[in-house]
């Protein structure tokens, strides 16, 4: 998505250690107006499939999935990370490694809000290694529902997480695939769309 | 505003403890329609007030801000929680005490997103005993923005949150007020919006 592409190489800060920053617009500052056209994009991607849910996990996906859930008019369930270890068998869960915060999270989602009905676009803000939408896949797969595709704003395309889902037979739909940045120059370089 | 009431009456449940659960379609499962007409809600109360941007909290705030934000046409800031006591002198912190989950919560925004000609719009899911919002507004004025009006979906107004911040002369508008609820028979009392 041209749009996206331009807004972070005019925006987003790459830094050190492959960062790209994009909070002043993605997921800290959201812009919505830009958001809206996110939204509709994921609708033009994903007209057709039968998708009657989007699944997100808290927080920064929410935001993009409230808007695609505007546009394809279904209802989203966020996944939320648990504080506690002991978890109930009124939910869903899962372990999901942070490697930004060097640290495993357990995801629950009530099985209230996942059935085996359901068919889910998957949408997070961020793929880089994978961690968080396999443990997203896995909330949806316990619930024996079907998971139509996996919607993401920005992947990091030089991270395997996206290659090894798409391996995997996952439809995955990324508005930008960053293929490399320089932290030095700040150059970054998107694989083509056309590609 | 009766479609919530409607709705919180349907779905609803209340349970021992001055819990109401309304994860079905306010803060775990989003009905994104719905959360549309709370956005308009929001417009119609708040147009007119100089509003350049919202501030929620991660994360079930996020939702209700970004629709509202589409309506209002400005920018969404939430404010996150921070795992780390080492806060970073780039970013406005406060404490927060949850009930909930009894204990403090470091809650920071970049000094980037909140400025001092910013007149912020305070959204978030719940209004019970005030401790959130209190922290969002020592955010904003930290940055010695303005604080325009603060926008609550459901608020528990036999807890003192509400009538503090009303008090000290925030305004704060609430779509649905609970006067009481009774978890032996399910009954809610809506505060009447004429009163």
């Amino acid at each position: 998505m041209k749009l996206l592409e331009d807004r972070i190489r005019k925006d987003g800060v790459v830094k050190e250690g492959n960062v790209l920053k994009v909070d002043s617009f993605l997921n800290h500052q959201m812009d919505v107006p830009f958001f809206y056209e996110m939204g509709k994009e994921f609708k033009r991607l994903f007209e057709g499939t039968p998708i009657n849910k989007i699944l997100t996990i808290e927080a920064s996906g929410i935001g993009i999935a409230i808007i695609a859930g505007l546009h394809l008019n279904v209802p989203v369930v966020f996944a939320k990370k648990s504080q506690s270890s002991n978890i109930s068998d009124q939910v869903y869960s899962t372990v999901i490694h942070s490697y930004t915060h060097n640290c495993d999270n357990n995801v629950v989602v009530s099985k209230q809000y996942l059935h085996a009905d359901d068919h889910v676009l998957i949408i997070d803000d961020f793929l880089a290694n994978g961690c968080a939408l396999e443990g997203l896949i896995d909330l949806v797969h316990q619930a024996n529902g079907t998971v139509e595709g996996i919607g993401i704003a920005v992947e990091k395309g030089f991270q395997e997480g996206g290659d090894r889902l798409r391996a995997k037979g996952y439809r995955v739909e990324s508005l930008a695939i960053v293929d490399s940045m320089d932290a030095k120059t700040g150059e970054i370089v998107f694989r083509s769309s056309e590609a």
